[in-house]
């Protein structure tokens, strides 16, 4: 579990010509750290008499965002633990028709697999982006400067996730259902960078107006 | 230290009311992350026959990305020791003139220290930009998706520690510094983002093309 690793050893695993952890771990650690952040922002507003109104919003961000994040934290071993098979898959023999035919039905089901996982990842990223925007709005602006960076995080984790499906969707077979993977992928990358934006341009602004 | 830290507890840390770590200190770390994606990258390409005659740029890039890793993380470390004392000045008394002067003279030392950290964040995040442009160009085909990710995360990393030296640099006295060093960032910021949207676009044409 990636909680329980010294966060040296694993930056060192990430650097080294080891494929897990890779960018898809680094994409579930972001989005984590924007969940993170964010319930920092939330600890740090509930609590305040000046945001004593929305308090019950504080604190239900604050709970939703520590879901998240462990969500995406087990994503980032997921992310590994789904590359296994498929690197083995890969190394089949495919000389006659039946292996070949064997190859092909295993390498499917396990890039499948390998693009789901990226997928829940964006799909976690996008949940925290809509905590943060309530947070922008809602939350003490003593931190606001956090919830900006918190939406770069989740921002990164949505961008780099959608790597690892196209990567994935490519060598699919199945193009039907690799261009349903790819257009879902899109549609949130596009949704959530969209959403991360206004949120840091919102943050900047009070930063610096 | 941040590397000898268990990353489920830096992540929780982070998530805490504790000031720190924070937004600079998740800054740093997106970087670092960016930092070893593309030491992967420098890695999986040498040795590789293909790649051979950019073996030299490789072993370069390697070497310059481990250092940059290094940096990032201590700047981690270095974001939450510039904390203390400027929260530390701004509890200081203000009831006479005399401590008025001194506590300006002392907020003004801490809010500059704590400006120039991230401004260090950016620039190691722009460095790290630099060689991830060049294994774009010249590394191995196969882990260009994780050159795309690094440039996000590098990307995070500058739009990130951007804010820490707004916050800090809206409350300093001395407003031509103040000014200086906003300029300073968002130079760097400006022409870190379009670099790192130029690797990632050109990552996304090779894999989606």
């Amino acid at each position: 579990m990636i909680e329980k690793q010294l966060l040296g050893q694993w930056t060192d695993a990430l650097a080294s010509k080891a494929p897990v952890p890779g960018g898809g771990g680094a994409s579930a650690l972001a989005g984590a750290l924007g969940a993170a952040l964010g319930q920092m922002a939330a600890n740090l507003t509930i609590g305040k008499k000046r945001y004593a109104d929305v308090e019950d919003e504080m604190q239900q961000s604050l709970f939703a965002l520590n879901i998240l994040q462990m969500e995406l934290m087990a994503l980032a071993d997921k992310d590994a633990e789904v590359f296994a098979p498929l690197a083995a898959a890969y190394g089949m023999p495919s000389a006659t028709e039946e292996e070949k035919a064997e190859k092909d039905r295993v390498m499917e089901k396990n890039l499948l697999a390998a693009s789901l996982v990226p997928m829940q990842m964006m799909e976690k990223a996008s949940a925290v982006l809509d905590v943060l925007g309530l947070l922008e709005e809602k939350g003490s602006r003593m931190v606001v400067s956090d919830v900006g960076v918190a939406a770069q995080m989740a921002r990164a984790a949505l961008n780099g996730a959608v790597m690892n499906i196209y990567i994935n969707t490519k060598s699919m077979k199945n193009r039907e259902k690799a261009e349903e993977l790819n257009e879902k992928a899109e549609k949130l990358l596009k949704e959530g960078t969209a959403q991360a934006d206004e949120i840091y341009g919102k943050v900047l602004k009070k930063l610096k107006g």
